[in-house]
């Protein structure tokens, strides 16, 4: 108790005084975000939309190429050392595609997305990708169609309480719950064969909204196309994990690359789906499965036979990312990096066009700093990455042809991606959550006449959990996201531990055009930020945090915030263990008083639960200890630093140099040589994203996602693994001080 | 904390003592039970139903009467004293209806269901009542139409902060969140000139099951009925409250009764709100107000233009309450009464059939009894009710007319209504749930080899919330509800405060037939209850509960179990108001510091709430004594009954009558002389149908709504003669001390 009383004290008087920078120092900042300001134009932003969403632009299209020369010569216009690097990865396209309902009665699928007049490029057709699932398998399938709701493992817990076995049929499921690719991947674990994955207007169509062309929404005919690759194994080309898909890169076959999804996949509209759904009979599903379709959701299977047949060109294509470069004055060697996609499933204005336009603002805005004779102290690192859709190849493929400088030089990695009217979300380590609000603190919503900060205070108040609520009632930080996957910080900071943010603005410019065709200019312009000046704000928050880590005297981590962070991880995983042992405990019971028999109707199946092994205690110490002494060595490097503050002591040139090479090291310290259990290429042992849910983070992954599958004695060794983990980023932190106190 | 402990002893050493009756009587009792059980017999259940659900039989039918008749001919031929008492009642019906949307589009809504081949009775379209709501006001209204979520007040809240205004407009609200008359009364309240009410798939349709003939659940032409008379006032016939509506009663006229509508009102079938709902334009309503027919719901106002003309026939028809009774040989001025009502709005072979025909079930084997000689000791009253659809006419009426008898003599009143397969679900005034678990813990289901008692627990265990959970597997009698409106139990209960138990079966036999022409005899024995066995266990667990009150040497009261439960009121209303003046204080401070503004999307509208006047300390003290009060009074008297019992201690038969005379008066006492504030005719301080809820109870109802309504002065007055009305039952508890300790 005593120590966590005197750590708040801490906390509250650093608080006012994070990022620790000299006061002149924090003036000139001040200047340098004001002149970077003066230069970002909203009219640019639109101009360059219009130019680089023109036309379909994926991976292997002209205009993907095209738009990464466009790019790329617009940074060497404003000063930047540019290049663009090419790697060479596996992109499969569709060749042959056909979904029919053999019975009960005949139905074909039309697969194909309406032209509408009122949006310009919807009629691309032969520039377009056609509606597939990127490497799902070649396969020709035929039989039973069974609905799994969102097809996640505890989908088929429900389904085999109802007696209902997937094994040899095809699954239906439908958006949302978790990533796509989470969805073949566990229907192909349970036996099945295919699977159909829909857009149900509940989560994404009219449901939500008035649909396009009328509204933002997704229409009956819109499909989401996306990639099925099981990325929370590895991101990136799937024949050359751990290293550059290079021309000549060792590459394994297809058969061999486990990402690839063993059964054949396709993403349909809900107005291909609905002919299928209403025909399932079976049992009713339970509320929590039911879409907004005007049907009675039944689960299956019975008298609805489906044929699937998918075929696909398994082509290498060349990937374009543009890499550009100011040099830092002193510190050359220590790299700031921003980032953006370019490629897109179709026209893409929104994603990732809309994050594209605003970080070459960004670079716009340093070309016109570099030419009034600023430069930066850092070096600034400015990436468009290609390839991102089918699996985050650009930025996971180039990550791992510079690994090893990266883990040298690399500070932080701002990333960004479509970008719309709203709030400002951030998400990271939480060591940078100091950082990124007093940014935010510093930047206007360009609607409102209050910061950006002070408008998410004011969602937070009235829309926020309790706990959120009270925060921002007292004005704390706002607290960020923990990073798990969906674009292109996943290689940076799950591979290499290098500190990571992502940034972007939403929450009222909503929308159904997702990986469709419509997500055109036109449906950008009439519903996402119309006037782009959220595209501004993005690049003033971006380039201000681009700024700030470039300049710092002392890089802004606030570690007593990242204490906070992990003994919340704890706390979560200790209760989740001693729940599961409470739940085992009490069905298990249940189930030996036969209490499901004496409920169940016997009109229906219900099929009792398995009596399951009791949850064992955990030795959750050496976490505990690890978790301590970084409470310690944090809220010990929060007073050295303050007293400094105090005293008006600064610091000579090389002591922050050495400082600042140590502080570094904090984020890298996470990293585990061994990875993740069975995905040794995810090695950070604080964040990755789920091996179950995809997108989703998992925090303490090793231990969390052990205790889940039940695996107590890989939750022990996991347990230690992150306990070391945790001792080096203490060990950092300490040498930190040392170096602080030294003469 | 002592005197809790000690109670809690109490209950412990009481729950298997309870109902007191002697060893001797236990065993008599179980021999009755068993030949009561041995005359019941199925197929009477599905006779009888077929014949009294062979044609549309609501008041003022020719069916109706005959149904009476063959109902009262029945009780004579068990040899019950049966009589039919006529009342005449205000009961219209329509005379001309429509509605029609003149803009954007012509749209004429249907108002009719369709006859269907596989229901047999569907076609009796001559006899059968329109789709319509007894009591909306005549009227002729052409206005724009608001969608207005259920039409509760809270939906009015939203609807405010959206900046959209309903006065002198048609609104339409969906069924469900609360009894349908409310919606109307809270439209006009808020200034409406006309109401539609729908029933949505998403509550009452497809997307619960599949609908009728495939299915149970409502089609996309079924319409509920019922009746909008404001029942949270008074029950029975809108014209004669307080008194009897014989021939020559004074009667109000239309106009000064209070409880009819004043705006006119009408349901629709989802096929025709559908048209209405998909043309409202506005903006898009919050997820909790979408139900699932296929579009995006929208607020409205705008450019829908609707047309509303209701006339109705105002006409007085009569109403035959059949009324049997069993003399009782001991105690012939203490009754027990059963009843269930036999009108409905069409056919009605559920609601009220499935009931109906149990309780003459019971009747004949209580008709079996007395050919063997039997007698019961107290008197036996069977009631069949007419008019219980357009507003508890029957049961109402019947209770104005004997109500000083009735205060007299009522031991209990036991209800039922419609009844399906599935699980038992009871409600009355905990007083009386030790007595009803015993009784469903001697009931076997009739699916499962297991008590119906066991078969709830098995529910509660797996379904339950955390503290049923809880009680059910501490083997605890479940707990049963608190009785607010919706059936005949309503003048029994809280106009004379008789003790009164609802009972009935559900939960395995759902379906969309309620107040269609649909609740049929053939939509019955498919989807509802197909064997009738349910019905036999009803038979079982109200005959049981006839035997056990009309035996009994003690009258099985549990008064610790009552302590409980208005323990939990009081605490109930003490956290309102802290929840309350803690919102209250937030808000206010929210509004002067503008997060309202400063979160609001401009492109949207945002009203942001007004400032409220502070919450003050309520003082509750008055209450809080006489529950301590009441909580020493229940634990002294089963201590005494406790002691009794170990001694082996008879009671002579005087004072055996003497304390039950005593004992009948605890639930009387619980009645104040003047009523709820503005509706006097609710007498009962502790339960009451809302205000606005309607069917929902309210519990402490005038202490609580004078809270919800912020009426602080009210709130303590009512305080106050709430706790006078538990001050009298602690009153008679100590006088059952007296009695049962005196020489």
């Amino acid at each position: 108790m005593k120590s966590i009383f005197h750590l708040f004290l801490v906390v509250i008087l650093f608080s006012f005084l994070s990022p620790l920078v000299k006061a002149q120092t924090k003036n000139d900042l001040k200047e340098i975000e004001k002149r970077f300001d003066l230069n970002l134009e909203a009219k640019d932003l639109k101009a360059w939309m219009k130019q680089l969403s023109s036309h379909p632009h994926h991976v292997g299209s002209q205009w993907d190429k095209k738009n990464a020369e466009f790019i790329a010569s617009k940074f060497k216009s404003w000063g930047f050392d540019t290049n663009i690097e090419e790697f060479y990865v596996l992109f499969p396209t569709p060749k042959f595609r056909l979904l029919e309902m053999v019975k009960p009665e005949k139905f074909s699928a039309q697969l194909k997305e309406t032209i509408l007049k009122e949006d310009q490029t919807s009629n691309q057709t032969d520039e377009q990708l056609p509606t597939y699932n990127a490497y799902s398998a070649d396969g020709d399938v035929t039989t039973d169609l069974v609905y799994v709701n969102y097809g996640v493992p505890k989908d088929y817990e429900v389904l085999e309480e109802k007696g209902i076995d997937v094994k040899g049929k095809i699954v239906i499921a439908r958006y949302g719950g978790s990533w796509r690719g989470i969805k073949p991947k566990v229907a192909a674990e349970h036996g099945a064969i295919g699977c159909l994955i829909y857009s149900d207007p509940k989560e994404d169509g009219y449901y939500a909204g008035d649909v396009y062309p009328a509204g933002a929404y997704r229409n009956d005919e819109g499909v989401q196309r996306g990639s099925v690759a099981d990325m929370p194994i590895y991101s990136g080309d799937p024949l050359t994990p751990f290293v550059a898909a290079t021309k000549d890169a060792k590459r394994l076959s297809v058969k061999e690359a486990i990402t690839i999804m063993k059964i054949p996949v396709l993403p349909i509209s809900y107005a291909d789906a609905l002919p299928l759904l209403r025909a399932l009979d079976g049992p009713v599903v339970p509320d929590e499965w039911k879409g907004a379709l005007p049907i009675t959701y039944h689960f299956g299977p019975g008298k609805t036979v489906v044929h699937l047949k998918l075929e696909f060109n398994w082509d290498i294509k060349p990937i374009y990312d543009v890499i550009a470069k100011i040099q830092g004055t002193e510190f050359p060697d220590e790299w700031i990096i921003r980032g953006n996609h370019h490629d897109a499933w179709v026209n893409g204005a929104s994603d990732p066009i809309s994050g594209q336009v605003v970080m070459m603002e960004e670079a716009k805005s340093f070309g016109g700093l570099l030419k009034t004779g600023w430069k930066p102290k850092r070096t600034i690192i400015y990436c468009a990455w290609d390839g991102e859709e089918p699996g985050l190849l650009g930025s996971s493929e180039w990550v791992e042809a510079h690994a090893d400088e990266l883990s040298q030089k690399a500070v932080a990695y701002i990333n960004s991606d479509g970008n719309e009217r709203g709030f400002l979300f951030a998400a990271g380590p939480r060591d940078l959550q100091n950082f990124i609000n007093n940014i935010a603190r510093g930047v206007n919503d360009p609607e409102k006449n209050i910061s950006v900060y002070e408008r998410s205070r004011a969602r937070l108040i009235l829309n926020g959990t309790q706990e959120q609520k009270k925060a921002a009632l007292d004005k704390k930080d706002f607290q960020i996201g923990a990073l798990g996957s969906g674009s292109d910080y996943t290689p940076f900071i799950h591979h290499l531990g290098i500190a990571s943010l992502n940034l972007g603005f939403g929450g009222e410019g909503g929308g159904g055009e997702y990986h469709s065709i419509y997500d055109s200019f036109d449906h950008y312009l009439r519903f996402v930020d119309s006037t782009f000046k959220y595209g501004i704000a993005l690049a003033e928050v971006a380039g201000h945090s681009v700024i700030n880590l470039s300049e710092a005297e002392i890089l802004p981590l606030r570690f007593t915030d990242f204490y906070e962070e992990v003994n919340q991880y704890l706390k979560e995983v200790i209760k989740l263990a001693d729940d599961m042992r409470e739940k085992t405990s009490t069905q298990n019971k249940l189930i030996s008083e036969n209490i499901y028999d004496k409920y169940s109707d016997p009109s229906k199946t219900l099929i009792p639960p398995k009596i399951e092994e009791p949850v064992p205690f955990i030795n959750f110490a050496p976490l505990q200890n690890a978790i301590e002494k970084l409470q310690q060595n944090a809220a010990n490097y929060a007073q050295v630093l303050n007293s400094f503050k105090e005293k008006g002591i600064l610091l000579t040139q090389d002591k922050e140099k050495l400082l600042n090479e140590n502080l570094i090291k904090t984020q890298r310290a996470l990293i585990s040589k061994t990875g993740l259990p069975r995905r040794p290429w995810y090695a950070h042992q604080i964040y990755a994203p789920g091996f179950y849910t995809g997108y989703g983070v998992k925090t303490l992954p090793g231990v969390r996602e052990a205790i889940e599958q039940r695996n107590w004695k890989e939750a022990e060794q996991q347990i230690e693994i992150t306990a070391k983990a945790l001792e080096s980023y203490s060990d950092v932190i300490s040498e930190a001080v040392k170096i602080l106190k030294s003469e």
